[in-house]
């Protein structure tokens, strides 16, 4: 960690696990490297030249406008860059679409992200669980059935990849059309295609699967920006910042630049998020198989029919089990596996950037392994 | 800016007087550069590796170890890392120390970052603005004879370095000894020792003169992290960022990491903040010499007894010539000179990682240009 150091190669790569900040594109990786010193035609390091530098502004508006194409956002939304991570939002959200309303605020709990949330909901307004899946840890989403929703409603939250549960919905929760849907997307956000028309507001830290962590992206319909009330903190009010582009004050402009290279790579490289989402299907199905195939020594934490595409959570039959797979999984390169302590087991986040090969090569040790240690 | 441009060397780069983001130190440039794709131990790049992981919680403790050191900050003290930039900040001062009492916030209100933080701080409850020198447009600072603060105010708040108009206390103004002083030190972090002893809370967005935009530090006097409604919004909520060493939720894990390497530079490069505060005294009166010997060519915005350290302010005889002088500036490879409009002409920031030789060059520019276009 000295200039002295050796030049890392690529060859000291491991595949990266992790949850969050994650992996991401090497390719992206490799062209901030090439220009970290000097952006080319800045005379200076992307970090150091000003967010009103028209250099940075034009990075801003190209990563704003590859998100549009990508999702296919109409000019009736706004696309927002904000600090704070998710957590911010959970707050913000509230203090935008809640406070000083009469309305109530519509929740469906189904893992530990929404119950966050729903504890910032609660200072600012009125909020109703409308679902929840705590009895079952967390391990189901609802149907239609499951829950109601009054027509005049605030919003209703969601979130659509609980990242620790590893529970995912395949499309949007029924919403009456006269409330705002809501959700947190962040551990899914341009994993496939999405309706964007049938949001009132969706948003997702970056750190998952769309660049590093410090950057959240807000993507909001217009005519919602106008009801909060204007003595909400001003860093909190969504108005501030469509107003002024996302440089209502200094953005952060090294995630930005990431997340923007990032969503280029989705565009060019990947070919769309159709594609991307073949490819996240071909991956986590390989690893469900392989837990569905190991005659009970893999137990997936969430039910079938709400697996999710990003977050692959499973039980061994022991803790000692689960510690002996995460220490050799990491002497073969594989890394950061360990499940969150409310799930336990093994958690493999295989977000987008996670090459093929990297899936691939936990498949294999998780056949050997079982091979190994069942029976 | 794809992966086949030219590999970016050090003759490309300008000499950069941005106000924010603005000039880093070469060699922490070049560290980061060397280690982006494969951080050492990691297997990863800092950028994907979990906040949780020993590797950057032991570079959040070194940030925060490094920092304590140079300043001399005490156990009385928490030293945490924060998103939303320094205008969070005006937010989430008033929310914690404000909002819920019946005390007043005082205001000294020297330049438009302080205007824009009594703005925040009014949602919160009674704002007395102190001193205002809103008349002379901000050229000059308060003795303890221009105002007055009562004994039992909530805080009293001043900013040290006013960035726009390029004024600078030389020291803390008069406060009672029981009312928390409140300093935003932006643009004047780690310009010199400070005595962190006299602060209730001080704070800055690093993007001046301690790391890349997305992180500011805050250095709160642990006994007022109790005062705080808990039912602010949990990210304005300090006492959630010390009761979890900054991690509450993800930290802009890359931004801490370049600001832990900018305040080891500091430690060990440079060799402390008295000398850094002897560099930054003799790079700035090279200039503020050039300005009072041209015969009223560069006319200085602030007073002579409060000239910043860090931002150099001065107007030419016309829009016309400031023009001029920002476009052949260019041309010798000084960037990024512009003054705010606000005060017009120019604002050269000279931060701590502004080389000597970068204001030599600025300086013989300025002589040649006033010889060749006064009288
Ligand atoms: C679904 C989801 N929501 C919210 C968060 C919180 O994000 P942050 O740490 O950026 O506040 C996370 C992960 O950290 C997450 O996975
Ligand atoms: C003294 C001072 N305070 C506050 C700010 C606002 O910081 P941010 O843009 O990070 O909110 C700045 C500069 O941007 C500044 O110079
Ligand atoms: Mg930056
Ligand atoms: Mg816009
Ligand atoms: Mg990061
Ligand atoms: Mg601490």
């Amino acid at each position: 960690m000295t200039a002295s150091a050796p030049s890392a190669s690529a060859t000291d790569r491991v595949f990266n696990f992790s949850a969050g900040p994650a992996v991401l594109p090497e390719s992206v990786l490799r062209e901030v490297q090439e220009e970290f010193l000097c952006l080319p035609g800045a005379g200076a390091s992307l970090l150091e030249i000003s967010h009103r530098d028209k250099l940075f502004v034009e990075i801003l508006h190209n990563a704003e406008n590859t998100l549009r194409s990508l999702l296919g956002i109409s000019d009736d939304y706004s696309v927002m860059f904000m600090q704070g991570g998710a957590t911010l939002q959970f707050s913000a959200i509230a203090a935008n679409l809640l406070r000083g309303t009469d309305k109530t605020a519509q929740y469906l709990l189904t893992g530990s992200w929404g119950k966050k949330a729903i504890k910032e909901a609660k200072k600012e307004g009125k909020v109703v669980t409308a679902y929840d899946s705590a009895d079952t840890n967390y391990d189901r989403l609802p149907t239609a059935a499951d829950y109601t929703c009054p027509d005049d409603a605030a919003y209703l939250y969601y979130c659509s990849n609980e990242t620790i549960q590893g529970v995912q919905f395949g499309s949007e929760p029924e919403c009456p059309a006269s409330v705002p849907l809501v959700s947190d997307a962040s551990s899914d956000f341009l994993c496939r295609p999405l309706p964007v028309d049938k949001y009132g507001l969706l948003y997702a830290c970056a750190q998952k699967n769309a660049g590093p962590a410090g950057v959240s992206v807000v993507v909001m319909r217009k005519d919602l920006l106008d009801i909060a009330d204007p003595n909400i903190p001003g860093y909190l009010h969504y108005k501030n910042h469509h107003d002024n582009d996302s440089e209502w004050n200094t953005p952060p402009t090294f995630a930005i630049y990431v997340l923007g290279k990032v969503a280029r790579w989705l565009q060019n490289d990947i070919g769309g998020l159709a594609k991307m989402e073949e490819l996240n299907r071909e991956k986590s199905q390989s690893l469900y198989k392989i837990i569905d195939e190991s005659n009970g020594f893999y137990k997936g934490h969430a039910q079938t029919d709400c697996r999710s595409l990003m977050n692959v959570t499973f039980n061994l039959p022991s803790e000692e089990m689960t510690a002996k797979f995460v220490s050799e999984a990491g002497s073969h390169r594989l890394a950061a596996l360990k499940g969150h302590r409310s799930v336990g087991g093994i958690r493999a986040s295989i977000y987008n950037a996670m090459p093929r090969e990297g899936v691939q090569a936990l498949g294999d040790f998780m056949t050997d392994f079982a091979s190994r240690n069942s029976g």
